[in-house]
């Protein structure tokens, strides 16, 4: 028998805990699967007298992770510590320098300084393992350096994000309003009290950041992503989407243009019959498209201590098994630069709610609009049903709902387009602009 | 640079052809992917002569596979001959005794021979690798051996045929009988001028005999597995499904259960609301529940050139890299011998449909069949609309088609119920009956 790999964890929060739980109960399990025993040799966290629900006994502590990450007692070095910067980024440099692999669920760490650590660990013989950094229990990084090594991808989304899914599908299936959705995730535990990074779309961000490297060849570039969070979106717009078809979901999209790689988060009317659109609550899924595979669509759950400890066990298997693989699917110095497409030559339908002063005229001068920017209107509703087919009488002073979808247009003309009609003052407050995503 | 990897394909039909073509459009990102250049430098098929688009001059040629598989000059041998005996077993045996690598899309030899096979690559201190023989392109494979390593699996299910896929949902979507959905795959490539191996359940019961060996850590068994295929389907039962809110899938399903382990192919009545329900045509689909991190899905393409092609070449990255993996996720010595369950245990809920002769108390004594058996009715409708409310009623002698469903109970127990009903001469011709299978 080939001698026990003998792992080294810092950060004892859920995630920590359910891993030394799972790497204690499936000993033999992974004993036969790796081929050698794997055992937690050693843990780091902030407070030692926490009760964890986990037996610490037989393992070493150590108050300071960059310690635990170089100790000749470790063979790899799990870190579950989180943050960009800190201990989590001091404690994988040091080990990658080290020559020891490292295995993290650190997407932060990874979005920022993800090309870097890739160098490093290449420099030092040794290998970064990240799967439970993107959609939690899903293998999609596996999926993307591994399985489809031999596909050039063209684009890559998915739902990375189970707090805004939850939101989202709740607001659908219950007709409740984003707050009201906000605040029962916040009680199920389901989001932080500081809900920003999740809402806002980060969070979808740096896992996308990550894919986009791995899809395109490309080095990581996060702060070139567009990113647009939910807590605009409506009633009004979910049931205007079930109406037109679609379902609205906050999508990371990452997808190679004829001018430059385009990785952009915002919420996404998306056709119901698509895969993705059936993904419900607090599930994660991602869409592949290679040009040999096709599409491949990977859906679990993207969160929670299992589902991710899962996730980075399997990453310590491929580590007990001698597996390295270049970090970011190929070394470092061959990564392209990342060429970002502009936002406003996103190509695209686009959803439209305007709320219009319902005067005579105030349609035909906002089609007269979109005509003049060569937008091609696929419909135009007004929302108030009993008022169909009266559309160009007035009625009232209170401004009526009006939706607008768009053939393929893109973002620049939308764009101009919206800043005309704001101008004459034919609507009232902002206009609300959602794109729609062409799926299979 | 490390020295190229050469590749020998035996085998050049459709798979071959495009693995041929795809290793050598993709030769920087390989190189780039792999750390070393990866070539095609030998070549095996039955006609040398023949014009399959690609272009074989600076491969050497081979009119023995068994040759090919132990040259020299070739450093992974890749079995894309099909069949579970003759050349394509000889072949990888003698590939595998050499010490060499083998990547094979066989799913028939690794059904019948895999245990043996890994035992002999494990002698040598060799790997076989063979993603591409369930599921095409669906990386479900590398999923079970490596992403999910630190999960005890209690169930895999999926939709592992697309051939039958296709003609249930054509039947589904478009009212069409059986034979017309099966004469159009025929056209269309998606089924084989015979049939039997599809549409009876054979090629579902070949991949999942390697699902439930990489799923429980047991031996392959594929003789042991309850084999029914969609033949018997009829119109009468897609449009009873979906009134009662489900849709007809032929599943492969393994199973963790009290009395053993069961493996069974049959159609199978799947929730609309289920993710695996939702897949439509030529699709496959796999779903894994581990008992860390729940259930994950996998959809992609289960067949074609390309798609194959693509599981094929992530393998031989997978070799290129030096990875090496027990070929059924732990070393062969220590598979558990497989443990049958009887299919006669079986537990669930069941769909019968029933020819009744119209006659008076007909029904009264189903109901009483099934109560004496302790099986409990969740449903019992007659087919014609225009007579509902009037069941017990005599109508004419023409018998009427009556749909039961029940609540959880024993295969056992339903077949001796059907038994009994069909002795009592109250209905015409034979029962149809499909499984109702729990998903979330």
């Amino acid at each position: 028998m080939t001698k026990d790999l003998r792992v080294g964890v810092a950060g004892l929060g859920t995630v920590g805990a359910s891993l030394v739980r799972l790497i204690e109960r499936k000993s033999n399990a992974l004993t036969a699967r790796c081929g050698r025993p794997v055992r937690v040799s050693a843990v780091s966290a902030r407070d030692r007298t926490r009760d964890r629900g986990v037996d610490l006994s037989g393992m070493a502590w150590f108050d300071d992770p960059v310690a635990l990450a170089t100790s000749a007692d470790v063979d790899v070095y799990v870190e579950l510590i989180g943050g960009e910067d800190g201990p989590a980024e001091a404690s994988v440099r040091a080990a990658l320098a080290a020559g020891k692999p490292v295995v993290t669920a650190n997407k932060a760490l990874l979005a920022r300084h993800g090309v870097e650590l890739a160098a490093l660990a290449e420099a030092n013989g040794t290998a970064l393992f990240y799967e439970a950094a993107v959609a939690g229990g899903i293998p999609v990084i596996k999926t993307m350096r591994e399985a489809l090594a031999g596909n050039e991808i063209s684009r890559v989304y998915g739902i990375l994000n189970g707090t805004c899914n939850y939101i989202l599908t709740r607001m659908e299936q219950e007709g409740l309003d984003f707050s009201d959705c906000l605040a029962d995730a916040q009680r199920l535990g389901y989001a932080e009290a500081d809900p920003t990074f999740d809402i806002e779309g980060f969070d979808t961000a740096h896992k996308l950041a990550i894919l986009t490297s791995l899809a395109f060849g490309s080095r990581i570039d996060s702060e070139a992503i567009y990113c647009e969070g939910i807590s605009s979106i409506t009633q009004a717009d979910i049931e205007a989407a079930g109406e037109l078809g679609y379902r609205i979901k906050l999508l990371g999209v990452a997808q190679r243009t004829d001018s430059g790689i385009e990785q952009r988060v915002h919420p996404t009317m998306v056709p119901k019959t698509s895969a993705i659109a059936r993904i419900d609550g607090v599930l994660n899924a991602v869409a592949i498209d290679g040009d040999a595979v096709g599409e491949v669509v990977l859906v679990g759950p993207g969160a929670g201590g299992d589902a991710t400890a899962s996730a980075v066990l399997g990453d310590i298997a491929d580590v007990a098994r001698g597996h390295a693989i270049p970090t970011l699917g190929m070394p470092a110095d061959t990564l392209a630069p990342y060429e970002a497409a502009r936002m406003r030559r996103h190509e695209g339908g686009y959803y439209i709610r305007l709320s219009v002063y319902d005067r005579s005229g105030a349609f035909a001068e906002i089609a007269r609009i979109m005509a003049d920017e060569d937008i091609s209107l696929e419909s135009i509703v007004q929302r108030d049903r009993s008022r169909a087919g009266d559309l160009s009488e007035p009625h009232s002073d209170a401004p009526q709902p009006v939706i607008l979808t768009t053939y393929e247009t893109t973002e620049a003309a939308v764009k101009r387009a919206l800043a005309t009609i704001m101008a004459r003052n034919v609507v009232a407050g902002d206009p609300q602009m959602i794109r729609i995503e062409k799926l299979r």
